[in-house]
């Protein structure tokens, strides 16, 4: 037989073929309104509302840093990445219109795709299952053998035209509000890093023992808050909004720094999550909870869809030479610097 | 001083918010028609035509699969990356409206971000000159430590409501045009593969020599044809297109399947690239031109926005226990498979 240069698509890429066909399968199980054309041709297509503007963002996980393969099951890594982006939807205040994804794994990953055991289906089970909660149809994508697992996702959101929360509409006066708890995320995974590798492996393969799910909830499954996003939007409650992906004292830095505002926050009043310290409520990352700011005149009920909105402080005028934000606390008030949240891989290196 | 476990953003992060602030600095040069919000919120905005429909594509490329370290400049590399995503806004016949990019690099290759010599400096150097040729505005994306160098791009095009091009509508009897030359990438690639060492990390320095330099554009920077995809949309000329990304035998047979037809090639009037053999034509990948079809009424012209158009063949019912496509010799009709693009991986292990 004459050894060619060139191959045959689908004896050597036959398992890449097969896996294709099985997600635009069950990719195409999931239609939202607006997706005019899904997976199948070059570009997907979006025809969005007369009145609505389009908010678009991408996120990249990388394993070992956003995800640890002997901690994470596949189902959780399938969740968290698809977490990741519809949370920055929910900080606009946007539905969810569609997701793409780009895939990197190595070929034993995919391997046997299709029956219920693969990695890959199992990652599958987990994004699709929140994508179903939120009807965020998975509209295209890629897919590449990678020596490093790794998934970029990407979402499209959208919005009244002119209505989306930013970053930079705080005004000096404005108070502020987050939603649910705080601190549960890093405190999971604080758990999570401790516990013996014989427990850490029945996680990975799905089993948290029950007397840890609880504890473990916020960290392998966050909720995104798209409901909670599309409520100030419709009541046009806030002023700003931003996501906590890094942490509060990093995100509310953020938030200072485009609306150019400094924020005093009250210590006594933080939703600190029943397993979590205050140090995890200020600079734990990966809660996804909204922040966001709305005027005094503004009433912010206690609970917003089903989930407990707490007032946390207020934004004022920036003054040179004083820190950015301020935490008060029944000893006084101190600065509060943004801690940036590290990923697994930076803290277990530290750690070994 | 005390050892946090949490660690502050500016001192350890300091490399990547300064590369943050570089890109969002070089990225805000360019601003496209119908981006309201760019780099720096949770999410961009984009607001599209009342009368236009969005198309969106993403294109994982990762090192040693879809550019090589020791053989593409970060330049070409750059610029690669958004031709792949550009080319599938081409075959839609949109026009670009903005791109995302998310990045992962080890911090070795984005460490002196700002100074010219900086790895990820010459990247963007390429990704936005090519973007600027498109008027495409980078409008935000994503940034990790990674131990592998990849990129995904993520393009959104806009095109006239329910005129995108696309795979699924050639009809029986159709003829079937390209674009430009076939080959010229492949064999540009089959030159770089068999160059000495020396003369490989010349052009990795970005350094191609004036005799290489023709033989070698095509492989290190590819055009999408972004005009003349819109001028078979303005015109209404094609019924189906798709971009030679995989090679002829293999886009031609996603196009076959898609438009559920077979399809007829002539060998004798392939436009094949001057330094390229027919099976580079044939099964060549990254040429990115454009094939589509076209019904025997419309008068395509030789040239489309410059670049010359080859009529190469027909679309013909599918019959079942027939060839999907079929090649015209001199010496007859043979069957012609798709015979997928391998990636220099992939080659490079077969032929050490």
């Amino acid at each position: 037989m004459q050894r060619s240069t060139s191959k045959s698509v689908d004896a050597e890429h036959g398992g890449e073929l097969a896996l294709l066909r099985e997600i635009r399968r069950r990719a195409g199980r999931q239609r939202g309104g607006g997706l005019s054309l899904g997976i199948g041709d070059d570009c997907a297509l979006l025809l969005p509302g007369p009145e609505e503007e389009l908010c678009v963002t991408t996120d990249l996980s990388i394993a070992g840093r956003h995800f640890r393969m002997d901690w994470h099951s596949p189902e959780a890594v399938g969740h968290r990445v698809l977490a990741r982006g519809l949370s920055d939807i929910a900080a606009m205040g946007a539905r969810p219109f569609a997701a793409f994804l780009s895939l990197g794994l190595p070929a034993e990953l995919t391997a046997g795709s299709g029956r219920r055991q693969a990695w890959v289906d199992r990652f599958f089970d987990g994004l699709l299952r929140l994508a179903q909660e939120h009807r965020t149809p998975l509209a295209g994508g890629d897919l590449a053998e990678s020596p490093l697992p790794l998934a970029d996702i990407v979402l499209v959101g959208a919005v009244a035209r002119g209505r989306a929360l930013l970053r930079s509409g705080a005004k000096p006066g404005d108070l502020l509000y987050v939603t649910g708890n705080l601190g549960g995320a890093a405190s999971g995974l604080e758990l999570l890093r401790n516990l013996p590798a014989r427990m850490q492996s029945a996680i990975t393969a799905g089993k948290v023992p029950a007397s840890l799910r609880e504890a473990m909830q916020r960290h392998l499954y966050p909720q995104p808050r798209i409901r909670q996003g599309q409520w100030l939007v419709l009541r046009g409650a806030a002023t700003a909004a931003i996501d906590l992906s890094d942490g509060l004292s990093t995100d509310l830095t953020h938030l200072c720094e485009e609306s150019r505002l400094a924020a005093e926050v009250d210590a006594r009043t933080l939703p600190i999550d029943a397993g979590a310290t205050l140090a995890q409520a200020l600079h734990g990352g990966e809660d996804y909870e909204l922040l966001f700011t709305a005027t005094p005149a503004t009433r912010i009920p206690a609970t917003i869809a089903g989930v407990q909105v707490t007032r946390i402080g207020r934004m004022i005028p920036q003054r040179r030479g004083r820190p950015r934000i301020v935490l008060c606390t029944d000893k006084g008030s101190q600065p509060l610097a943004a801690h940036g949240w590290e990923h697994f891989l930076t803290r277990s290196r530290r750690s070994q």
